[in-house]
């Protein structure tokens, strides 16, 4: 069982490749996808598509997970994001690959033990749980490292 | 100049191929994309993403044009119709396609002559401008034709 997990945006989009094998969770692969302020939107767009379709590629997952959309008080900056989320569903499904949805909740739940864990927590319970030892510096990094650990407990 | 005009939805997508040939406006292929509500969105969106595909292939547009995103009560829909129209600017950028968006206002004052115009007057007018004989059933396929013709009044 293998999943793409993504933590999608269109400045900086958290990716993981995240496996369970034996009854282990594995880190196969996690980045930050960075794109351009100074590029239009439909270009940042294609260059977070084609980083996954790459991934999607090099690491066969059986499976996307995405965090579900949740609203913010920048509408814009929300809808922007959805279309990110809409443009990895259609390449997911184009690619035969299922999509899973989690809520932010679900995800603190699943990586950190509890719904209201704050991000500290997050992080700690993450690199005990995957034995991270490489350094990760962006939040969307470890935010899709955690939808994946959700999609395997979730799928358990 | 040929564009390939899209009224993004799920349920119902409208789509439009019109050009611009010697001063006159062509309508070249209109249709509306309809998906099952029975399917999950993934499917649903891989429906309607992989039609617009087949539309390039066929068509060879050198634009895509879009109606800007406008929110509405409902802000389940307007985020699963902005998972829409990002699925399809990557679509676009993938394929080497500009994407252009228009507002519903700057579609009625293309189309009808004043950005306060209703339905039933850019539908007359869209008839006599294309010379459109065949008969067109959903709103969604109007729409599409209309985003194109603002898309050709804009590159003028």
């Amino acid at each position: 069982m293998r999943v793409l997990a993504i933590d999608p945006g269109y400045g900086r989009c958290g990716v993981a490749v995240v496996e369970k094998s034996n009854g282990e969770e594995l880190l196969i692969h996690s980045a930050c996808i960075e794109t351009s302020a100074q590029s239009e939107f439909p270009e940042r767009l294609g260059k977070v598509v084609g980083e996954c379709a790459r991934l999607i590629d090099e690491h066969a997952p059986d499976s996307m997970a995405l965090e579900k959309l949740y609203l913010t008080n920048n509408q814009k900056t929300a809808m922007r994001v959805a279309e990110v989320r809409g443009a990895l569903i259609a390449l997911a499904t184009r690619s035969g690959i299922r999509v899973f949805e989690y809520t932010p909740g679900q995800v603190k739940s699943a990586a950190a033990g509890w719904g209201g864990a704050d991000k500290t927590h997050v992080m700690k319970m993450l690199h005990v749980l995957l034995k991270i030892e490489k350094d990760i510096k962006h939040d969307d990094e470890y935010d899709a490292i955690a939808i994946g650990v959700t999609h395997l407990a979730h799928t358990r």
